[in-house]
């Protein structure tokens, strides 16, 4: 088989990281996707740097014996705090969701103002300013941990005032900052967007991991001539451990109700 | 060395546990502890009872390695899950925290309307019911999970407005179905009592699982003839997995801040 047929891994600590797969089955409907939700251990946003690094190099190596072609990092936190470890150990490509917003940004010549929101790991890492702050030193960061939308996402209430009052709390000291533009800087995040948009000022742009990931994985498999021309598999979703609502949130997130999700310890 | 004078183990997932443990160091001064929090695998509320048995099994066998008498399950989506199979594999006493809980509803003769609050796991246990009706047919019971409050908890937020917007939200229907007593089924929920309280009418009687579980421990050494009568050693805190927040977290909780926490893989 041609190497532009195998499938396309892509792993998260949970169930995030479905926006991403989402956006990438949309803008590239003949790819074949495997995923992977480790739920066994989510949420990575408190847990240590080394506890990270092992979660995300076991999934890899499970990946890789897929014979998937590349690897995307679909969360936030992994690619701020494993994307260097996993790249000094595997040969294959691996794409991170940090890069792709940094691209986005760097094409942009207004923002001077950005507020970046996340977990706490991934906002303490401070990888989104290490990323955007060397191409364009005159743009002004603002960082902002959010804590409470993951599991309010989790728990389904994203449109509920409980989600609105937490955007209120996290966001007005970035709103405050006059910033132009924020990253949703958590895979979490596209489902609180709506939420988020209500209740900042219209003329900030919200960037999300997602899309700008579809934007960035389209150009580079053209570009590595990678692309493939025609879908040979079924998308795999697998998880590490099992969660009645995964299958809830993985049918609301894909908006569907046929999706058979595969549970695989990895040790 | 005299049994007596032995340690007693305690064990929670991850945080909410050392609620037990404080309310037991107040009541049993001269008794020493080692406390063991999972924040490797925080929170239990959503693995799955595999995952949960596993984790269990791993820390009892640890705790009886370091040469305790007895164990405290302090955790309830454990005590829910695991009691069972820890009492099968072991052979020192194996205490729960629902059982101390029962044990003090069983001795009110009036409450039957009674509301139980906990993780989506504790709640889907069904297990305070299960503990409760066989011994007061009479008393009714209505369920209710409350997934947001353990990160409300944990992010020190549980004065805040969200607080109290969380606690209506997930009380309500339980007030309206004239509840008599609340009982707290998550060792987190001490800690967000008196907004609870704040928003609830105040006729609602509040049954928590640390001060149930110091009055009934105390009772079982007397009985057991296991009290000590001299503290030997100092407590021990142990964590699986490092985070910056279980160091803000003890010392509030424990009112201290010269613990020492150890960090200790499990495997």
């Amino acid at each position: 088989m041609n190497k532009t047929q195998l499938p396309i891994g892509i792993f998260d600590s949970g169930l995030g990281g479905l926006t991403v797969l989402k956006a990438l089955q949309r803008a590239l409907p003949k790819e074949s996707f495997i995923y992977v939700g480790d739920t066994a251990h989510v949420p990575y946003g408190n847990k240590s740097l080394e506890a990270i690094i092992i979660y995300s190099k076991r999934i890899a190596k499970f990946l890789i014996n897929q014979k998937v072609k590349l690897i995307i990092i679909a969360c936030n936190t992994s690619s701020a705090l494993a994307l260097k470890a996993l790249k000094q150990t595997f040969d294959l490509p691996i794409l991170d969701v940090i890069t792709p917003v940094q691209k986005i940004i760097s094409l942009k010549s207004t923002p001077i103002k950005i507020g970046v929101i996340g977990t706490h790991n991934t906002i303490a890492s401070g990888a989104y300013r290490k990323a955007i702050k060397p191409k364009n030193k005159k743009i002004q960061i603002f960082e902002q941990a959010c804590p409470l939308f993951v599991p309010i996402i989790e728990e389904g209430l994203q449109n509920d005032s409980i989600a609105s009052l937490a955007v209120k709390k996290y966001l007005t000291p970035l709103i405050n900052k006059n910033i132009q533009l924020l990253i949703l800087g958590c895979t979490h995040y596209p489902l609180i967007k709506e939420t988020i948009q209500r209740n900042i000022p219209k003329k900030i742009q919200i960037v999300d991991s997602a899309n700008s990931m579809a934007e960035y994985l389209t150009n580079y498999l053209n570009k590595t001539r990678l692309l493939s021309h025609i879908k040979r598999k079924k998308d795999r979703i697998i998880i590490t451990d099992h969660s009645d609502n995964f299958h809830n949130f993985t049918n609301k997130i894909l908006d569907r109700n046929d999706i058979n999700i595969e549970i695989l310890k990895l040790t």
